[in-house]
């Protein structure tokens, strides 16, 4: 017998997720300059944090042999004036990816399933396969969510769906009326997990008013980041915006010092940095234009993005991804959701743009 | 029907563990001025952290808008080297309660159980029976672990035993020839993580050399802290010890960025700074003789401790913690435990700790 025995079958076969390399790593591998080395792979923010988060993490360094306050006061405070919820709505994680583990943990055991699309973010699958629950993929349209579909997928031992707007990896996004349906005609005893990491990139008019919907939706949970606007990614920060009854049970088996004490701070300080976001959104548009310009102009078709990054189609996307990897761009390949002609390039600066831009005009003429 | 019916029965009747009030809350709610409360409450370190964490976190601040590295190379190195273990040995957490849970989460399930002591760390229990399994409480011999009660007490279904040593909340210890004795006997199959968050503040000839025993018990699992002796609560870091098997497994649930940047590089920096530690354990040892010269003085029965904490016994201890908040002093009520007539304080700098001595003498003569 081996000691992996142990663990139930499901967490056995569990294929970890893959993270987008590290500099660091890639420097190693190939024996790199790593200030030579664009990553353009985990959708970061290339503006780096904003001043205000900064001088936040600052003010608070002295205070880091405390223990974080488990409650995370200000922080929900903040959220709580600026979202016009109830602290009491609030779940707050290491990352939106704690969130998404501690719903299925929460709401999810054998028995249960889980409705989630494909091509979705994979950690829907992962979180769903670790509790032992069943997952429902349902077929992408035009890679993106099937909502119709999704809804049509519920079972009766249905507790959760998984809905991320804009999509990742594919950037693809959900109309709000569509949304606003899906709500409407979805069984009230299954929770809505509305995972909307990438909102702040969407322009107004294709931005849901997600979180007005709590009042007549119990059984939503939207679901934030401060890893990709607000730039704080290294510090881990994410929340949950729910009915103060599911917030309650989420909350049971969050562990009382999730989130840090530098992340805290950084992310209440983030919310009040509209300079910052403002030049975050206007650095991601150009950016954007700069890339699908390139795409247009190298004949490459891509997938039209809500979001701060692209997915695009090429021929044989591994031996692409290495050759960008060999000449220090790192970007992600999509052969882990079954996109094996696919890679998606996060928005940098104009500079990491063009590099990316260059090495690809080089494989194409390989 | 409730949203909270969702959710298993096990989760809904989680009782969240209580952790110490943060300074700003007591602040709130006493209206004291935060800066003239002592927080004797959650055994950290009253030094702060040490100057080469410190200067590491400076360092890392301009890289946080990217991901922490999800394999914790640089920490893992260092770990390895430093207690000679494999990389492959180590699983990384956002402090060690993440890791405690990781091991719920990937090993127990309904229909399993867990061995853990009467008066031990209050997460074991939590960690579960959030994950729905049985939990085999051993009545405690003067308030430490009977270990050989705990060795009778595992069940065909056990797959965890949790060990605290030393323990907390009570500080008692058990000695290394026991626990060895107890890793000879114990069935292979049966998973034993020894929780050695206070180990650095054993003398030597107390701390067992658990680490050289990974050699001889792939199911023995070690599990350290950074929020201790080395500082670093605010940050979370902690991390297991174990078989590559074993931490194979833990880390197929483990979410991939579960550590943030900084408290991976403050921690890789912490692990060199000898002179902090030695100095962290002058201070404790000082203040370890200054708070037991006065319980001795003033008559009070105590737990002898190993670790930076004391467990104390008095009458009401609810009225005295409400007397010490009321005054800025926080320190620990043990009623969670099912000890109410015991409290415990961490131990602080000596000018903290004879604040807690005057105030504890005042309520003696109200």
């Amino acid at each position: 017998m081996s000691l992996q025995d142990l663990a139930p079958a499901y967490v056995r076969s569990i294929a970890p997720y893959q993270p987008g390399k590290p500099v660091s790593e890639l420097a190693r591998e190939m024996g790199l300059n790593p200030d030579h080395i664009v990553k353009l792979a985990s959708n970061e923010n290339p503006l780096g944090m904003g001043s205000k988060a900064r001088a936040a993490i600052e003010k608070e360094l002295a205070e880091l042999a405390r223990y974080p306050d488990g409650n995370g006061f200000d922080l929900k405070s903040k959220v709580a004036k600026k979202y016009n919820v109830k602290t009491e709505q609030i779940v707050l994680g290491n990352g939106s990816n704690d969130v998404l583990d501690l719903i299925a943990h929460a709401f999810l055991a054998p028995g249960d399933s889980a409705v989630y699309s494909q091509y979705a973010f994979a950690v829907y699958p992962l979180a769903t396969q670790a509790v032992g629950a069943k997952g429902i993929q349902v077929n992408a349209l035009d890679y993106g969510h099937d909502l119709d579909a999704m809804l049509a997928a519920i079972e009766p031992n249905t507790k959760v769906v998984w809905i991320a707007n804009p999509n990742n990896p594919t950037g693809t996004m959900a109309r709000p009326g569509d949304l606003l349906e899906f709500l409407q005609n979805c069984p009230k005893n299954v929770l809505v997990v509305l995972d909307e990491a990438y909102t702040e990139f969407f322009t107004p008019e294709k931005r849901p008013d997600s979180i007005a919907w709590l009042k007549d939706f119990p059984n939503l949970i939207v679901v934030r980041t401060f890893s990709k606007a607000f730039g704080l990614a290294g510090l881990r920060v994410g929340m949950a915006l729910t009915s103060p009854e599911v917030a309650d049970i989420i909350n049971r088996v969050r562990q009382p010092f999730n989130v840090n004490s530098l992340a805290q701070a950084a992310a209440t300080a983030a919310l009040d940095d509209e300079e910052f976001l403002k030049e975050t959104l206007r650095v991601n548009s150009e950016g954007m234009a700069q890339l699908t310009a390139a795409f247009v102009r190298l004949g490459i078709s891509y997938i039209p993005s809500q979001a701060n990054f692209i997915a695009f189609h090429c021929g044989d996307a591994a031996a692409l991804n290495l050759f960008m990897l060999q000449r220090g761009v790192i970007i992600r390949p999509l052969a882990p959701y079954g996109l094996t002609n696919t890679l998606r390039v996060s928005i940098g600066l104009p500079a990491e743009n063009a590099r990316f831009i260059e090495v690809l005009e080089e494989a194409l003429a390989d």
